[in-house]
Parts: C-alpha cells; structure tokens; sequence
C-alpha cells in the first residue's frame, strides 16, 4: 500500500492531506439553506449538507493531492446518516483515484480489533461471501492496548494491501501528559514508536512499512528524534496550519529521500474560504478558496524540503 | 448517570453486564438460515442475524440484569448495515429500562471527541434543532490524548446526565505492553487512574461519579490497588469468564458498601449454548441458556461480595 501512497505523491509532488472534517460551521450558508430546504433541520439535512460540500471540495482539489482524511468523527456526530455520508465520501473519493486514510483512530483487544479491520481496511465474512464494509486505504490506529490490539490491524494490511498509521506522538496540546511521560529516561512515545517499527518490519512494502506513525508537526523536536527512530515508517503528520504548525517545523519528518511524510490540513483547507486571506472568492465559490489553499500549501511545503 | 446504575444494580443484586458482542460463529445455524433465506449471505443478511439473536439474548436475561455492553466493532464491520442493529439495539435496550454502556473506545483531540461525544452520549444541533445520534447511556473513552481529549465526553456526561468508561488497565494479554510502563517508579495505569480520578471530581452524582474506569477482571491485585486509589470511581470489569477472570479476582473491585464495580461477560453469557455446561438447552434454546448463564454469574459474583 504504502508504495501506492509514494507514488500519488511523486506524482502531485504534494506529500499532502486535505482532511474532510465537515463541522456544520465550516459550510456555507447556501449549502446548507439548499440541504435543509430538502431534509428540513434533521440529522439527513445535516449529512445532504456535509457531502455537498465534500463533493464540492473533492472535485476542486483530487487533482492536486494523493490522499484525503476524512475523520469519521465528523460523519458519527450525525448518527446513521452522517456514516452513510462516510462511506459514499470513501467510495467518492476512491473512485477519483484519491488514497482515502480514514481518521478513526480505533483499537481495542484482539478479537474486536480484528472486527474493526476488517469493517475498514479488510473484508468480512457473511457465510461463503466476504465482504468491505468501509473500504478505505488507510486507517488510524490507537496503541493503548498494546501489540495484540494492534496485530490484527496489521495482519489485515499485509493480506489485502492496506495500511495503517498508528498513534505515536498528537498534535494536541495535551499529548505530552502521557505520551511524554518518562520510562527509563524515554518517553513513552518512543516506547510507541519502537513498537510500531517493529510491528511494521512484518509488512514491508518497498523501502516503507504499511505500518505507518502518527506524528505531530506542533512537536518539531519530537518529529526530529522520531524520524531517526524509525526511518521506515511513514509519517502521517496532523497539525499543520490552523493547530498551530509550520512548514519549517515539518522539515524533519521527511528523510534524506524527500520521502517518509504526509502532511495533512483541515480546516485550513475546507474552510479556506472563511479565511481573511482568501475572502475574495467569497463563500459561493468555496471550493475554488480550499483548491487555492491547496495550492499554496504545497508550495509552502515543497519550499521548506 | 451513576446513581441510575447503582439503582438498577441494586434492583436486580447483580452487579453485571451482559455484552452485546455478537460473532456469527456465536449465532445459531437456525437464526443465521432465516436471516439468509430473507436477505442472502449478505452484510444486511449478517446484520438481520445479529438482530435476531441480540432480540433473543435481550428478551430473555432483560428482567435479571441492569445493563448491556454491546462493542460496537462487532457491528462496524458489517458496515453501515451493523451499525443499523447497533442503533436498533442500542433503543430496543433502552425502551427495556436497560442501561446501555456502548463499547466504543473512542478518544482524540479536543474538536473531534467533542464530536464522538455529540453522537454517542450527547445531542448535535443541526440549525435550530439538536438531535441524539446513537444516544447510549454510557460509552468507554481512550485516554491516550490526555486531558484536552477527554473534557469534551465529561462535559457532556454533566450537560446530559450520561456516564463514560475511561480505559485504565484493560484486560487483554499485552495490556502491560505500555499500561505498566513504571512513570519515577508508579505504572501508567495509575497515573490515568488519578486524572479519571480529577476529571470526575467535575461530573459527581452522590458519592460517585459518571466518570468511571476500566478495570480488566484479569490483573486481581492491579485493581485491588486501583480500587484504593479512585474510591469513587466507578469501575467497568471486563475479563471475566472467557477471558479468564475469576469472581475471587473480583472482590477488590467493589468498595466496603458492596458498589462500585460493574462485572461484564460477553461470550460466556451470548455463547453459552455452545458450553457443554449448557448443552441441554440446545441451539434452538440459546436465549435460555444465556439466562441460566446469567444466573450461575451472579451467583458466582454475590458470592465472593
């Protein structure tokens, strides 16, 4: 998988992420108006709204970038509608030759672990037929439990191409409280990401693992350690932009190669419209502010590389 | 939230918890050639199964027991037709007076737990109206963020008089893999268990309160420890049974007032028409050996209380 991933972004030259986060207030007043004159002020007015302006926002930028990550987060709040528009965002954006990474950031003991990859990155068995429930490329993974709740994830991208980026270090201002927690003079992220390495030597794709890390840019210092740590690891790192990130900040999550990260933005992104310095495009050509957006992150990105 | 359990607990002198975690391979040939007959081998044939024997299992231990754990990851894999059942389940519980603790570990910065929190325990606005997604009573949390990832499912525990798990030592083989990483000589568990501790100070309901803990039947002295450390916190014991976990494991779970402790068994009570100890009943009467297991089980817990 991971080598499917090096190839989108050599090909875009854009190691970028556009996160399909759609809280209600980043939509445009005309979307929604347009979805609730339908639905009415329901939960199936709420998700018609979210995948107009994903469609919206994926037919502006799926020529620029090698992957979207929808946070599932986002679809749930609206219940069963909203994870209708989840999944047909997944299939869309599939469909558009887009790598989807499903930010949902499971894990749990072995056996229920194992649920969850086959509804995401795996198949399922029904009788003598399988079937892919979620089907997206990537997904993220939480380490609490340890290796037998992560295994299963990884088992899952060797047997059907797939991979997954497991939580090692967050960009949220509380990460370090027991991420950064000391053992033996380490912090348990490195702890994590020892694991993660190892767990990822069992499906190698290519000089990478399909196993890839969560890293933050909003902990430079922390990205460049990692880095050396793990160099087979490819890094999915959240925070750029409107959580604070830099674009010098990022440098060190890439190798000697050029490779080894992707950089995802959100809100930067899907709600670059509501943004001062890409106001002129107004809220009825959103997705021409978020393709702009994309544009300039890139060469923001690529500046620094 | 917690003062509704402790009163349901009280009512029926069983402290336990049936888990909603149903396999195919746990379904019998009967219900599962129904299901099929009416939808093919289907993820909507699957999910129809699933319903049919939760309905079974819920109709026959509902009278004996305050609450279910239905673990979501056991319908996410069928895709939105799972999570259909899930949702059904979850009200069909819940029109039963039953207390539904979903099992869904979720857990991630502040925003995006905000949003997990609107869809499981809470209500999400859609223009001027609010609405509850998949509406449980309790829901299990991953503390691995921090703080700024679990205020937002607490916050909405005291807005909307609901209750979550924190995950603090889980029951599985390698939950020590990070869990019991020794923190200037304290393990990791226990420096969760002081922040479950903290953050709940801020939703108590009489002498405990709606934040809980879980606490794996399978690590005996770790939770005699944890009970000591976080007396008003209640715990959610999974472990027990299939797993390993033996009542005289329990005991250190419950406080000196015989509360605190909810014990959950999944497979041992939803399987056990396939134990030979309830072979008698046969297939055909699983939902009666689920009851007889149910029985033994809070036999076997109020005896070492």
């Amino acid at each position: 998988m991971v080598q499917r991933l090096i190839e989108k972004i050599q090909d875009t030259k854009a190691p970028v992420c556009v996160g399909l986060d759609p809280m209600l207030g980043y939509i445009p007043e005309q979307v929604l108006e347009k979805a609730f004159d339908e639905f009415g002020e329901t939960l199936k007015g709420a998700a018609e709204a979210v995948w107009q302006f994903n469609r919206e926002l994926v037919d502006a930028t799926a020529d620029l970038i090698p992957a979207v990550k929808p946070q599932i987060a986002m679809y749930e709040q609206f219940g069963l509608e909203g994870l209708k528009v989840y999944e047909r965002t997944v299939r869309y954006c599939r469909e558009k030759g887009l790598i989807v990474i499903g930010d949902v950031k499971r894990g749990d003991i072995g056996s229920t672990s194992a649920a969850y990859a086959a509804g995401h990155i795996g198949r399922v068995k029904v009788g003598g037929a399988s079937f892919a429930g979620f089907d997206t490329d990537y997904i993220t993974v939480n380490p609490y439990l340890g290796t037998d709740g992560v295994k299963p994830f990884v088992d899952a991208c060797s047997e059907y191409d797939r991979g997954i980026f497991v939580l090692v270090k967050t960009s949220n201002p509380s990460s370090g409280e027991f991420q950064d927690c000391l053992i033996d003079g380490r912090p348990l992220y490195e702890l994590v990401a020892d694991k993660v390495a190892e767990w990822g030597s069992a499906s190698m794709d290519g000089a990478y693992s399909n196993v890839g890390a969560v890293v933050g840019a909003t902990y430079p210092e922390m990205s460049r350690a990692l880095r050396k740590q793990m160099p087979r690891t490819y890094f999915l790192v959240p925070g750029y932009g409107a959580q604070g990130g830099a674009a010098e900040d990022l440098r060190h999550c890439f190798n000697e190669d050029g490779l080894g990260a992707i950089v995802n933005s959100s809100r930067g992104i899907i709600a670059a419209w509501k943004k001062e310095e890409y106001a002129d495009f107004g809220a009825g050509r959103f997705g021409e502010a978020a393709r702009q957006a994309v544009m300039d992150m890139i060469q923001d990105i690529n500046r620094v590389l």
